[in-house]
């Protein structure tokens, strides 16, 4: 088939008339299916069960260090955790503190903190006139929703397939003092699932901030979500390169098991500079006496050591590989060609990213939906859910079945088609 | 023996001398033994060993609403969570949010949200020139860490055996609308162990505070925690209280499993009105997708309902009962009719109150320091760790072996007598 753009009104037309035709019959279907948000399946539920196995009431739930793991105590998280997550992380255990079931929570908690106490003995964020973050879009919206709870103006950084549009995020942080942070996902980025270069990640660790509390935001969340064995994205270590650029203090690093065991009963982790660690201390220490430690210590049991991670990593590729291939087969078995929209083809992570001609993103997830398929909301993915463009729309396979995913994704392409067709239709019949 | 006030300065020297020939003998033992904490000891924790055992990787994680536990959702806890900890807090489970594992940590997020953005609308703390709360005194510390923490100013209120002194709360709440809260643990207090009266808590739920963002921090985390089956104290329900009075949003109340369970892997709980969970849940939907409901069902699992955390709490009471008796029969077989102090003889809870002469507490404490034994800080349960009189005293009697208890007693003791008679010679030979 010919592009859109390409064809006669007449053409259209009629295209427009047999597309309406499948859709009326998709929706006699009545379907109710969710690709809305990044959560695994059942099936890779199932590869963590072993978990609820390895501490029994006969189990000693001592660590290494001699503390009961049922009792108070142990800030930071313990020992044997903080060697596991720093393999996971790649960073040293005494840069990490284990805290509880949720690196959002995390990122929230230090945002607050920055309001209420400022960072580092700088002045508290709550006392400024403005607060600024840098967003690179399409982003996470979880990560947006936080700024825009404590009121931080958001300015969009244009992604590049390479990472944030660095030449503007070097100019924009060295240039005004109220710019405090920026989010960022640099491993199979949330939603495009790209990864940063090497050189992004090294302008990252050389950045010149205004603000002397300005942060980078690290959410790698998924270091570990590598789709195939042979081909996979590789990320310079942000601290350490921070570090050698003698901007040790630059960076809070985030992760989680949220996605590698249980989402809500994995374990998070924060990973930064001796310095922010000794700063982010004295406010957890009244925030809590200590976190889950009996959760960390099943977790450490449970996978051994990093290779146990890396090995589980690999079952919940062969789940979630078949569904980030299918979608790709169908988007290009139906879109290819048509000049209908565009999309990533990620190595891992839980995301792709679908761009729609301008102006029929949200007609497209609102036609879906009406199917009864529910996808992420257009803009979503920008600050205060504004895509300027409407275009970007965020694809979550992994919930789904296959089947499932495979009977959604008939449905989507069916509405980018129908939604691009109206569009230039509407276009052509203007211009005529 | 007669009090020491009524010796003369010869008698007191002999006394002095003999005591302080045992002391020698006591720091010969080298002994290391901890009072300091309100832990439960490692007897209590294998109670709860059989959690480990009640999901195992061929449960069915699902909740009777067809809930997965393993995966995303459930912000306000799971619906038998709600119930369990309804029961127990004698709270409608529609009224209540599970948490994690922290019910201080909940506390901490509830004073940082005021601040940085206020409570039902209210201007935001941060924008106030001062806050301030009340603390009744004696009470616990990291209560009053936590608004030290966020510079709120605390007044200090008297405790009787009935609770607060509620012609003073009254007064200073109606009178200045800077006071926006008040710390308290209404049953088996930290640390006298007493409970307040009917008539207090009919006081509390009566308030008429100046600022309409003023709010009850209702610790109840000794609900359960009778030492004997037949003589427990009886807290009126404050919520319902509240309600009854018509101020149905005066109050947060907070509870855990922490000494029920495991301290740092238990359930935390908030109960409060509709609307006050409404403010709350704009905040929480952005710091977490949920808390830990694996635990959650762990717990609801484990225990079945409400009679089975009473009978886990007989278990409990059977292995700490002892040790409050122990410390009452050592504390007055070795001070009775001394006139050096005074202590709290509670039903249930934690902590015993002791209270030495006026300017001898840290003395003794830092002299049983010296003899191997820990005790809390003299001073901690003030406002910033400021006790008037240096007279208030934690015992905290549920950690150390009933063997180690003991021997801990003794050592105590007998720094009392050393520093009281001390004191006593002193003012003695000034007279003189």
């Amino acid at each position: 088939m010919k592009p859109y753009l390409e064809m006669s009104v007449e053409e259209l037309t009629k295209e427009l008339k047999s597309l309406e035709a499948q859709y009326k019959k998709v929706q006699a279907q009545e379907m109710h299916l969710d690709m809305s948000r990044g959560k695994p399946s059942q099936e890779q539920l199932d590869l963590s069960m072993g978990m609820m196995d390895v501490l029994q009431s006969t189990s000693d739930l001592t660590c290494e260090d001699g503390t009961d793991c049922r009792n108070y105590g142990q800030l930071t998280g313990i020992k044997e955790a903080r060697e596991l997550l720093g393999d996971m992380m790649e960073n040293n255990p005494k840069d990490i503190i284990i805290y509880g079931n949720s690196s959002l929570n995390v990122m929230f908690d230090t945002i607050s903190r920055a309001f209420t106490h400022g960072i580092m003995g700088s002045t508290p964020w709550c006392k400024l006139p403005e607060v600024k973050f840098l967003c690179p879009v399409p982003g996470y919206d979880r990560h947006f929703k936080i700024t825009e709870f404590f009121g931080i103006k958001m300015i969009p950084v244009p992604m590049t397939p390479t990472g944030p549009d660095m030449d503007l995020v070097e100019k924009l942080v060295s240039e005004d003092d109220a710019i405090k942070g920026i989010w960022c996902v640099p491993k199979y980025s949330n939603p495009q699932g790209i990864s940063y270069s090497d050189e992004t990640v090294r302008r990252f660790a050389r950045l010149k901030p205004a603000a002397k509390d300005f942060r980078i935001f690290w959410d790698n969340a998924y270091g570990m979500h590598h789709l195939y064995d042979d081909h996979q994205d590789y990320l310079i270590e942000i601290l350490a390169e921070c570090k050698r650029a003698g901007n040790p203090d630059l960076v809070y690093k985030f992760a989680s098991t949220s996605k590698i065991t249980f989402p809500g009963s994995g374990i998070a982790a924060l990973a930064t500079s001796p310095n922010n660690m000794e700063d982010i201390l004295t406010q957890l220490k009244h925030q809590t006496i200590g976190h889950d430690k009996v959760n960390q210590l099943r977790h450490v049991r449970f996978f051994g050591d990093i290779h146990g991670i890396v090995e589980h990593m690999r079952k919940h590729a062969e789940i979630i590989r078949p569904k980030f291939e299918a979608v790709d087969e169908i988007l290009t078995r139906d879109l290819d060609g048509l000049g209908v929209g565009t999309w990533t083809k990620p190595l891992g992570g839980y995301f792709m990213m679908f761009d729609a001609l301008p102006g029929c993103a949200k007609d497209i997830v609102a036609r879906a939906k009406k199917a009864g398929v529910v996808i992420t909301p257009a803009g979503a993915t920008w600050p205060y859910g504004k895509d300027p463009q409407d275009s970007n729309i965020r694809i979550a396979p992994t919930y789904p079945t296959l089947e499932d995913l495979v009977a959604a994704m008939n449905v989507f392409t069916l509405c980018v088609r129908i939604s691009s067709a109206k569009k230039i239709l509407k276009e052509k019949q203007k211009e005529a």
